[in-house]
This record gives C-alpha cells, structure tokens and sequence, in this order.
C-alpha cells in the first residue's frame, strides 16, 4: 500500500528524522520547485542538549520540544507525516513505513543516535535508565521522586541508601551537566522537600572509564569540571568502568560495589540506522559510511547526515563527533548539494567547523572552548544560557526557557517535581516487602 | 503494618487528599501543636479549572500542578506521604493505605470527584475521554492529534470525518470552556498545522440534556454562552442527551447520530468516597453525607469536605455545587472547628458564601455572575483570567500561565501540540485496516 500524501509530479526529496540534520535540510529547500516529505516517529523536535533539565525537574517537555508540524508552516513545499520507517529498498528508491511505502528522488537519512550499552547484556541493561528521548528523561524524574517517597517508608538503612543514591556512568558533556544538576538539587531543594531524610547521606557518582571527565576537552577544563562536580558534592571516578548492576548494586570495574537503585547511563551513543542497507554500509559505532559528500556508497540519491553518519576525515579517522552542529552542516551540505545536482553543477565536499564545545556543571559554573580560548566559570556559564537560549527553535520555548531559568535561578528551586505517569515499577509493595 | 511516619505524641490530623478543600485545612492548621498527616495518590495539587488548556495544548501540566511537597514546606508540622489510602476503620480511629495503617485523632476526607458516567456500561464508558486529572487531559490532547494524523491518510469521507469530529457531552462549564477552546483551535490553528485537511468539514458537537448550556447560571448568560460557542463554529444542542457510542458513531436520543471517534464526557461528576464508611452514610452522587460542621453522621472526629460532602442545607436541597470555593470554605470551616474542638469552644456551622460564577468561551469571550452583575463579553473574560491567575497556587505557576496566555492571545496559537505519550490504540494500523 502506498504512503497516502498529495499527488505532485516534482522531484521528491524524503527526509527521516526531524531533529537538528533534518529540519536544516527542509529549511534549506524550501524555496525549490520540489516536494518536501518528512518523517518522524514523534510529533514534535526534541531540544536534546537540555533534556537533562526535563530529567531533573528545570524545565517543561514544551519547553524543549517543538511541534514539527508548527515547523513545516514555515515550507511550504513539505509534508509531514507521522510514523516510522520500517526499512528502505535503495535500488528501487523506496522506503517502507509503518503507513505505506513512499519512492523517492533524493533520501536523506538523519535518524540520530540512540543509548549505546556496548557488550552489556539486555537483562542488565534494562534495569539502567537512558536519556535520549523526552518520555525517558521525563522517566527518570518520576523514577527519583519515586525512590525518595519509598525511602521515607524504610528503617533498613542500606536499603534506604540504595534508593537515595544516584549513579552516572559516563563522563561527557551529558553525565557531567546531569551529575552537576542532580548535585545542586541533592544540596539545595531535596533537604526541603524531604526534611525526613538526611541527604548529607546522599551519593551521587559519575563514572569514567577513561583517566578524565570531558576528554574531549583540554585536561584544565577537564579538572575545572571534576572540581566543579566535587563542591555540589558529587563523587568523581576516573579509570573506572561500571561492569554489572542488579538494580540494587552497582559493580564497579575495581572491584567495589555502590548501593545505588538508580543508575543512568550516559557512556555512550550509537547510530540509528534503517534496515535495507547493503552490508558493509553500517561501520563502527552502528553508523551508516558515507563519502565526503555524506553520500552512502554505492547510491547516487541517498544520503546520511549527524549522528547516523560516520565521515572518516582527516582528524576525524572514527567519523566526526556527534553533535548536532555537525548535523546542521551536513545538513547544509546535502540541501546546497541537491540543489546543485537539480542544476547539475559539481557538489561540495563536506568540512567540518567546529565552534567549540561546552557544558554547564550547575549555576554559575560551566566549561567552554572555541578557537583557541579555554574559559570556566562564570563568564563561560552566561555564554552557556546565551548560545543554548539562540539555538533553541521556537519563539514560546526561548521564552519559557528563559523565564524557567530566571525562576530557577533566584528561588534555588526546580519545582516541577511531579510524577505524572508514575514508573511500572509498584515500589511501595515491592520495597516494603 | 503501620505506616511509618516520624514519632509524636501530639494529636495528629490525617487529610485525605491535596486538593483544594485539603491543602486549606493543611493551611489553616500549620501553627498548632499537632502532627498533620496529608495524604495523596498524587505528588502535586491539580489545578482542576485549568484543565481544558492542558488537553488543548496552551498550558503544559507543570503550569497547573503545584508539588504537595512544596507546599509542605509551608506546613512546619506537616508530613505528606505520596500513597493510596484503600479503606478507613472509623470506629479504631485507623485508615489503611498501600504503604500502612495510620491511626488519628482528627480526620479530613477530602477525596474530590472522578467522572459520573451514570448507567453507561463499562463497555460503552471506557471508549470515552474524561478529563479529571491531568493524565486524562494529556490523552485527549494525544488522542486527538493521533486521529488528525490519522485523518490524513484516509479516502475514505466518512472515516476521516468520525476522525475530526469532536463531541462534547455536558454543557457546565467544564464542558463549554472545552468546547470553545477546541472550536478556537478549528479556526485558527488546525487549518494550518494540517493544510491538507479541510477543517470547514470538521465538526465540534456540545450537548446537554438540559434545555439550556450554563444551567446553573442565568438565561441571558446561558444564551450568551451558545452565541458565543456558535461563533467558534460549536454546534450547540440541548435537550438531547447522548445514548450510546460505539467508539465510531454517536448515538443521540433524538433518534439521530454523529459520525465522531472522539467523545469527551463532561456530563456529571460524582464523590469518590472511601470504603469503610457505615451504610447510609453514601448518598446521592456518591457523596458522603456530612451535618452542618462537615462531620460524617455517626462520628465526633471524621470530617468530609468538598466535593465528596453532601450538606443538605437551606437553597441546596442536594449538597452544595461541586467547586473549589466551596471546598476551600469547607476546609476553613473544619480547621476552625478542630481549634475550636482543642480548646473546648463551641464549633461553627457552615454557611457558604457564593462568590459567583465564570465559564469562558474563548479569545475575549466570557460569562459571569457575581453578587447581582450578569455580565458577558471582553469584561468578563478579563475577570476570568485575574481570577484564575490569583488563585493559582505558587508563583512559578502564575508565571508561566500568564507568559503562555500572552504568547497565545497575541500568536493567535498554541505550541503545545505534542504527542509525548501515545496512546495505546494503535492508530495506523486500525485506520488503515
């Protein structure tokens, strides 16, 4: 069955995925004498960088999502639709979604990245909360809230500790703005809420593997942020991997153990590619391989950009970071390339302009680089709001933003502490059992 | 097992519910030398008029939820504990919850309302929406933008018609408050997240069984109210009750039927008492019958309010209506009576001061009856929002609603058009089959 959209005889672009790549492309294309489809399995774009405030109760999911469909008023030759893409025929310029299949002139391919859990098995896996989505961040809120309200019910002390304590495994720019959030909240706004419990006794860990936080950052900013993370009392390890957790103890690569019930994993991401890809195209990382160009191989017409796409350059031998202002320029790249193949002029190779790099680690503290320049502190922290305030799509969400910021900031408070859609998990049976 | 709450030996007050009529008693009982025990199977007080733009996507639900334990903060006494109380034992002092049992010296039942269905069989009822709490009004919102998507790939004139067709039932306030706000979204912001979809063709049904919206407010206002609903293009029907719907059609008792998938019911609310109560005690609408002071017959110590108490008194041969300014007078009444009780003094009988009443109909649009003044129009729904803001609860709260009411009035729109959590029907599939 076909996918059902408006009958045109223009050239048709379909682009998979509405995140940061996505939307760049339809942007750049809207003006062209072509149809536009996009394909997403949410309604809405997801503000990623600041999904771990949806996580620790800072901001609203409204505030970091935008409606996709409000988007696309702006292209007037685009078509959303709303589902998943099942798989793709690339030699018949095809692709099958969960309501029909669709053909296409050009493809593009910007699915993102989801949670990498490496070699752990699923049954372990499956216990650690994730934060790639808006429905897992606004998960791991209700499951924190949920563990302190059980903790309250508990004489057992190690059982008690073991609720209150949280674990971050990974030490990027995500476990670090997490660790920091979670850190101020353990110090200013838990002892408020739960005057019952001591949160002095409160753990909260971030793991590395590695021998330092942000290891894509300079070794002093590094430090800066390990410094930063110690006085909101988190506990920083290095050269330290989690090897296995039970969903009441976390097993750590030296040999010890943590009481923990909450453990978040941020130690890795891998690529989302679709089905029907000739083997060989996905490479390390669950990436699809493309050529400078962000061309799959072998396929004139099909393209991949951000976190799916892995581009081996110079200086960038295992792809290029994934982030969403590689995908914006790839994204770019790709729309000012079909342009130029509509006309058939000679497509442009891709390079990569990294603007530098942050992460807040809680109020008035962030680390930030950009040619050249290495800062931490206050000054990086405002540059911080500034840059994510500008990037942030839509005029409602900078507003409520901004204004969620401001009240966070002088009341010390986060108060969207509310469990909308409590976990599956009965904790106050199973806790007091 | 008993529920574990800190030592005292003070007299200790257990309030069932955080709703208005409870955080009042909380409120006005926070300087004594008492333990007060609040109860809720929610972590957040629900700000219950402001509902409807949650399932309409102009306020997000942390606009409209206040965090119990913030509000605790307040109450150097209080101890909340975020649990379901199952079943009280009145004549043992004892209430047993999902986490224990709990014994009290005073205690304040004030479990609110969930949706009256009547006699509709559970299998008729459960095709229905509801919006009594704020899961409820997310899954309208999710519901009824899952059927637009939905829409846009039928043929079919008739399949896509019972997808866009809103049906209403009830015409209180609840119901034409929702009505407006969904014939606003006809007009002005459907047509252009789906340009694809004739919205002309997209019909908004309210009904009551009555012979007249706003029953419980005068005729020129009721009148009012309908012209306005007209306006928003609402089809308005009253003395028509709806008989069945079979999830695809609804049946009405004039003999006719709509095409329409989305049915919200707002026709009646009954008390959500609590088991353990003496035979007798639970009368019309499910509410608890209470003597002048609020007091369960029977018992010195047990106290309803609101909107799960029934006082017959003078000019409300059956209760009292089922609105917050009457549950806040109620828990005033009872925390005054309980000082009284404590020092010996002679308790107050209830006498409801009614303040008015207000429904608003959309942009510039509201009716309103206080003291005398009828009044419709741009004045009134002035009145509306300064109401509303006023007794909104936290400043954070205020903030946002007003920040999203300005932004609305002045876009002309409502960014909130999210499908976070999908409903489990599985549109696609079933549409298309």
């Amino acid at each position: 069955m076909e996918l059902k959209i408006p009958h045109s005889n223009k050239k048709r672009v379909v682009i998979i995925g509405g995140g940061f790549g996505g939307i760049e492309v339809a942007k750049r294309l809207k003006n062209l004498d072509i149809q536009i489809v996009l394909l997403d399995k949410h309604n809405y774009h997801t503000f990623q960088p600041l999904l771990y405030q949806v996580a620790t109760g800072g901001l609203e999911p409204g505030s970091i999502a935008y409606p996709l469909r409000k988007f696309m008023q702006q292209i007037p030759n685009g078509i959303f639709r709303y589902t998943e893409v099942l798989s793709i025929i690339p030699e018949k310029n095809q692709i099958h979604t969960a309501i029909g299949e669709l053909s296409y002139d050009y493809l593009i391919i910007a699915t993102g990245s989801t949670t990498n859990f490496f070699s752990l098995p699923q049954e372990t896996s499956s216990k650690m909360m994730q934060m790639k989505d808006i429905p897992q961040a606004l998960d791991i809120r209700s499951f924190i809230l949920e563990n302190y309200e059980a903790a309250l019910l508990l004489d057992d002390f190690n059982k008690r500790q073991s609720l209150l304590n949280i674990v971050i495994v990974g030490g990027g720019p995500t476990g670090v703005e997490l660790a920091g959030a979670i850190g101020e909240m353990k110090k200013k706004i838990l002892p408020k809420d739960y005057p019952e419990l001591d949160f002095r006794k409160m753990e909260v860990h971030i793991f590395d593997a590695t021998d330092r936080l942000l290891n894509t950052f300079s070794e002093k900013n590094s430090q800066r942020a390990a410094d930063y993370l110690k006085d909101f009392g988190v506990n920083v390890w290095i050269n330290t991997a989690v090897t296995n957790f039970d969903g009441e103890k976390v097993y750590l690569s030296n040999g010890k153990t943590i009481d923990a019930q909450t453990l978040i994993w941020a130690a890795g991401v891998k690529g989302l590619p679709i089905n029907g890809l000739p083997e060989g195209t996905i490479v390390g990382g669950n990436r699809i391989s493309v050529d400078e160009y962000c061309k799959v191989k072998g396929f004139g017409n099909v393209f991949a950009i951000g976190d799916v796409a892995s581009m081996v350059q110079e200086d960038f031998p295992k792809g290029h970071p994934m982030v969403a202002p590689v995908a914006i320029q790839q994204g770019t790249l790709v729309a000012k390339n079909i342009i130029a193949d509509l006309k058939n002029r000679t497509p442009k190779s891709f390079k990569y302009i990294d603007k530098g790099s942050m992460a807040t680690v809680g109020r008035n503290r962030a680390v930030m680089e950009s040619k050249g320049i290495k800062m931490g502190g206050f000054f990086a922290w405002i540059a911080w709001l500034i840059v994510h305030i500008i990037t942030l799509i839509g005029f409602r969400n900078k507003l409520t933003v901004v204004t969620g910021w401001l009240y966070n900031y002088f009341t010390y408070d986060r108060t969207l502490r509310l469990i909308i859609r409590p976990s599956k998990r009965k904790l106050n049976k199973r806790e007091l059992s």
